[in-house]
């Protein structure tokens, strides 16, 4: 049976990389050997290596306009801790909109370097909405915004231009639609969602940021160290990375960035539209606000949950379960999910209504 | 034409290992998913993590002890900074054995977080032995070694017992020899040596110690609440994990610990005894300090490298490169290299030696 996969992440893959990535593991680039036994400093890794950091600043746009792309170990929450002890540097002081649980980590990592302001907030709504019309104060080191929030499907739609560096974890939607990614000074994403599979982050970096970062710490979390040796100060993930190479390709492939976009539009809309429509189910998200990537929605009658979930079991949907702090239902629908997965899910919501209401 | 891998890390594995990795990617546990894309929540994940954190007790000997295991990510250079934020908590002090430039590199990172004292070094000698007769003051939070030294092809033979906590970087020898593992409070090693392929790295805590770490400290890098939330605090190195529990699976296999030694003390006999029989060439390191899994080597006339290289070449040998910053040959010999391919190697040294005596 074929499995729908909306998995919160590790997520779905496209065919291309997966079949790819198997191969590798046997005989890689008929080499004879494994990309997991090569040294990480042979020829065919290093070049793999450059291409995919070439492939993230073309596919962002940001050729030529003075960024960098690096590879590293230790999953975003790794980058809570890198972002503060590089730039909290100068004010001793940094600002975060505090969107939800991923946001409110960053916030507590944050605290061991210097203090945290919350500019805005949406945590007494239970982080239903993305605050807007917050004024943002000059004395900070930076910004920080979680541009989606897995957990309670809402999203960023417009970002703010500043004076003061922006740093944004984009986890969960890098790559997924069409941004000014000029804005930003400094963007970072595990790779398990959109661009790969877990055990490599992604961080782009304005190198004119780097002449504001600390340059007393040490090296591993240095982020100049990491850019001067381009991603190879220590062992790299070599496998996560290439996946993660395969899987941008994948993206260039496709049309880029705005083929993701027209995807997710076309899926969140489906998703949407039914759980507007489906008298069964609620979404809590403020609708301006809601995720293209993360589609958050409950029974009415949490009764009927058993009986849902045998459904979606029958029609092969996996990984729908909502976050076990909020409950629920989510559809993750990243970038490699086809619109049949949805479809198919809309079919079992459609269904599960018409067996109820007889 | 069959490989013999050589390479220093990542470096060589089982087929068993490669052969079930490769079929994960494409299908895990027949479950019609990627190992790649499936959510590390799913119990056949945790089964697999929790298997091998117990197969790295069990194979230690550290069944009942008292230790607990981690994975984490971030390579073995995170865990010089992690081990000093963690541990450096009393006396503010660290005592170090320096032996070689990954000793230096745990030093240089340690020293932001409390002063380091350094008990013993080789550096004047090019890190050709391991310091003896050391004394170890009591006022150090910990003293750390660096079990075994890649790059110059030593490796300690015997470890202290001490009245304060050891902490042994074993990146490169662990699962290789019998040794009395109750004497060291914290181990910690990459994985892509001896224990699986890049993207993780294996950390050993006496739980004891924990009662003595700082608590006050970014989650990621407390040791504490990775030990609490299992390995599973943020997003795991999924398919980096699989790959270290399968390798772990072919050790017990194979015979444990013991196994690997046997191997280990083969491969190693052959090699040395062929580096000080052959005129052609000559080891640096003391005798009585050779390493089992690094064998390094120089050619007596530098200018005959071209010609050894193709001989290598030609029969398969690959990886033997010395590390760039002290040139020469260096055969590491990690638990998954058989002996025919040491065998291979000294075929090709003799060769060599005979038709340049001619």
């Amino acid at each position: 049976m074929k499995i729908h996969n909306f998995s919160s992440g590790p997520s779905i893959l496209p065919d291309y990389v997966l079949r790819k990535a198997s191969e590798a593991v046997v005989n890689f680039n008929d080499s004879g050997l494994s990309l997991l036994e090569i040294s990480h400093r042979t020829d065919s890794f290093i070049q793999i290596l450059e291409e995919a950091r070439e492939l993230v600043i073309e596919l962002l746009g940001l050729k030529n306009k003075g960024y960098k792309a690096l590879f590293l170990q230790g999953g975003a929450s790794l980058e809570f801790v890198r972002v503060a002890y590089n730039l909290m540097n100068n004010h001793k002081k940094a600002g975060y909109i505090d969107t939800g649980r991923w946001a409110a980590n960053a916030m507590n990592e944050a605290r061991f370097f210097g203090e945290v302001v919350t500019v805005a907030s949406s945590k007494d709504k239970d982080y239903a909405f993305i605050p807007k019309n917050y004024s943002v104060p000059s004395n900070l080191d930076y910004l920080h915004l979680t541009s989606n929030n897995t957990i309670y499907g809402t999203q960023f739609q417009n970002f703010p231009k500043l004076d003061i560096p922006l740093v944004c974890d984009m986890s969960s939607d890098i790559f997924s639609r069409v941004l000014d990614f000029e804005k930003f000074d400094l963007i970072y994403a595990c790779a398990q969602k959109n661009v790969g599979t877990s055990g490599v982050n992604l961080i782009v970096i304005k190198e004119e940021l780097l002449n504001r970062t600390n340059t007393v710490l040490p090296n591993i979390m240095n982020y100049k160290m990491h850019i001067e040796k381009e991603s190879m100060y220590n062992t790299p993930a070599v496998f996560s990375i290439y996946v993660s190479y395969l899987t941008l390709q994948w993206i260039k492939q496709q049309g880029g960035i705005s083929a993701m976009e027209e995807r997710s539009k076309a899926r969140s809309e489906l998703i949407y539209n039914e759980i507007d429509r489906n008298s069964m189910f609620y979404g809590t998200a403020a609708k301006e606000d809601r995720s293209l990537m993360n589609a958050v929605f409950f029974l009415h009658n949490q009764k009927l949950s058993d009986y849902f979930d045998s459904l979606c079991k029958e029609a092969g949907i996996s990984g729908l379960k909502g976050h076990r702090t909020v409950g629920g239902y989510r559809a993750s629908m990243y970038n490699a999910l086809p619109l049949e997965s949805v479809s198919i899910l809309v079919e079992v919501m459609r269904k599960f209504q018409e067996i109820y209401n007889d």
